[in-house]
């Protein structure tokens, strides 16, 4: 089972519900873009790949959902669509990218017919998934030869099979250097506020067969000025022309204390999550969630916080460039200058789907 | 009420059971000095000062316990004790420094019958646990003199009231700048994994009614690097003579993320926690606690992590003298180099005490 699917049977989305894992897996079905949406903002699928194609196939859902019978009301009823699933989170940047590349294909005049038009947009949202995994095995190649036998990785956050269409970025470049035998051992960040290290990485790991430790966020430091920790690896929810990564909050302490450490700190980035249009991470918009996240929590049974405490609660982070050792994409592993490197890689993995076409 | 103290009219020691807080707040009672040591194990106490006025009224309850009627028969009691009550928490080093100095009245030659040598022990800890009063507010005077009008600053774990007798290091410092009008706002680490931020913190800020805002720890980073935080105050556990600072788990990201962006980094730190006799942080002893910290949480009513996932759960970090600004001591603020300027207090601090007795 992928993270998010079309069932060609039903003609429905299917998704993992992650907010249930570790202890539940559940599958969900939608039948309404609406609730793809909904199942986004709420986080039901995160994970900047993941939402990328969950938005994908969500507006394979509204043209589906559509009862317009020409281009024009068809066009309209996905903008409509487009809209709403826009809305839900700010700072991934595939979200837009795949809602374009779906409305692109509304758009393209050789497909003449709505019922052709409703098809393509559900193949192209296929495509999109489909080339999620195999960028990500490529990614995970390209990674995986930075990791030396017996090292320790330091992993932020959720970037397994979860957080993608399967397989994964950060935590497929480690899947890949389990599989070849490299006797890795994992450190995860549990990753407050939202866990997904211990929910959702945790897990993971031990269906990999992957050995991990566990640890709170404030303990990684200790591990890396102590010489535990030999490399870390994160995701990114959208990564600037410079090489300014956006990533899940948090990730700016680990990149500044690994580099004062001088352990290497590589973004694992599919070129679709580099945002070329933005010059730096300054322009990225940081989503603030509901202060929920951090209260709504009991430890050892107990509530923590007072009622009505004032929260605030930033989902992301943005690592300048400075501390960044290099960005592993599906084309290579790209290093400073990033405003020159990763442009390339950008434009030459653009260059070969345009080929491809 | 005192986050400890003794009661006097039934001869027993009365704490805050500060697991339970925010939500509820209960006093418990012990008579037996084991059951002291299990408080501070078990963290119904914590953070050093309070830790050390525990140790004390602890002493002075195994003074009460033994049936001892000669000195030599008391301090073989009062020699187990301490070696239940220092066994209890590596870290802090006021747990031995307190339980020395309830010692050393034992072996007063000065005293001579048992019955005033249990008197001069519940004396001698009462003076700690006056004293520690009179110390924070010293330090808060020394240390609110750093804050600003308007300053937002940045706190981690819980340094107030019930992590000292009363007043608090840190906090107690927030505290002071608050009462003198300075408009301050507070952003509180919740501070993972035990989440005294959250718990404690949060609530004592309430109490004083000083604005704060509770944060996920990994968002601190994002605060300090968009120039939302102008200073931050941390506590200590236990500080080498060259200033190196052991402290809560996260404060060395901290201090790195701060220097980092030129934001000052300030452990506010009785001299009673300073351990002259160790030369540098590497030295210290890093509590290593049950992994159930980490993975006993539930998010919104869910549980978190798979049963049995494996856990690193350190309670402390180490950091070096580079990234701390300043110390505030009850003495003065000292400054680089911390390895003559903290003996210094130190020492004058020491010779304030002996010249008062």
């Amino acid at each position: 089972m992928r993270t998010v699917e079309w069932d060609y049977d039903r003609n429905l989305v299917k998704m993992i519900d992650q907010r249930q894992l570790p202890r539940v897996f559940e599958i969900v079905d939608f039948t309404d873009y609406n609730d793809v949406a909904m199942s986004i903002r709420e986080m039901y699928i995160r994970g900047a790949p993941a939402i990328g194609a969950a938005a994908a196939f969500g507006m394979a859902l509204a043209a589906q959902q559509s009862r317009a019978t020409e281009r024009g009301a068809l066009l309209r009823d996905l903008e409509a669509a487009a809209g709403v699933l826009q809305a839900t989170r700010p700072t991934a940047v595939n979200l837009f990218w795949a809602i374009q590349r779906m409305l692109r294909i509304a758009t393209d005049e050789e497909i003449e017919h709505v019922a052709d038009i409703r098809r393509a947009i559900l193949a192209e949202a296929q495509r999109l998934a489909d080339e999620d995994v195999e960028i990500n095995k490529r990614m995970a190649k390209n990674g995986a030869e930075l990791v030396k036998e017996g090292d320790t990785i330091l992993h932020h956050c959720n970037t397994g099979a979860l957080a993608t269409v399967d397989w994964g970025t950060a935590l497929g470049v480690i899947r890949m250097a389990n599989e070849q035998g490299k006797n890795i051992q994992v450190l995860l960040d549990e990753t407050r506020p939202q866990l997904q290290g211990s929910r959702l990485s945790a897990w993971e790991c031990e269906q990999y067969h992957i050995p991990y430790t566990l640890i709170a966020d404030n303990a990684a430091g200790h591990y890396m000025r102590t010489g535990q920790i030999d490399i870390c690896f994160v995701g990114s929810d959208r990564t600037a022309a410079n090489g300014d990564v956006a990533n899940k909050i948090g990730t700016y302490k680990l990149g500044v204390v690994a580099r004062e450490n001088g352990i290497p700190f590589f973004p694992v980035v599919p070129t679709s999550t580099v945002d070329l249009a933005l010059p730096t991470g300054d322009d990225i918009p940081i989503e603030e969630r509901d202060g929920a996240e951090v209260t709504e929590l009991t430890f050892f049974g107990r509530p923590v916080a007072p009622v009505g405490a004032r929260v605030g609660n930033p989902a992301f982070d943005v690592t300048p460039h400075k501390y960044v050792t290099g960005i592993v994409t599906e084309h290579s592993v790209v290093y400073p200058p990033f405003s020159i490197n990763l442009r390339r890689a950008v434009e030459a993995e653009q260059a070969k789907v345009m080929g491809k076409k």
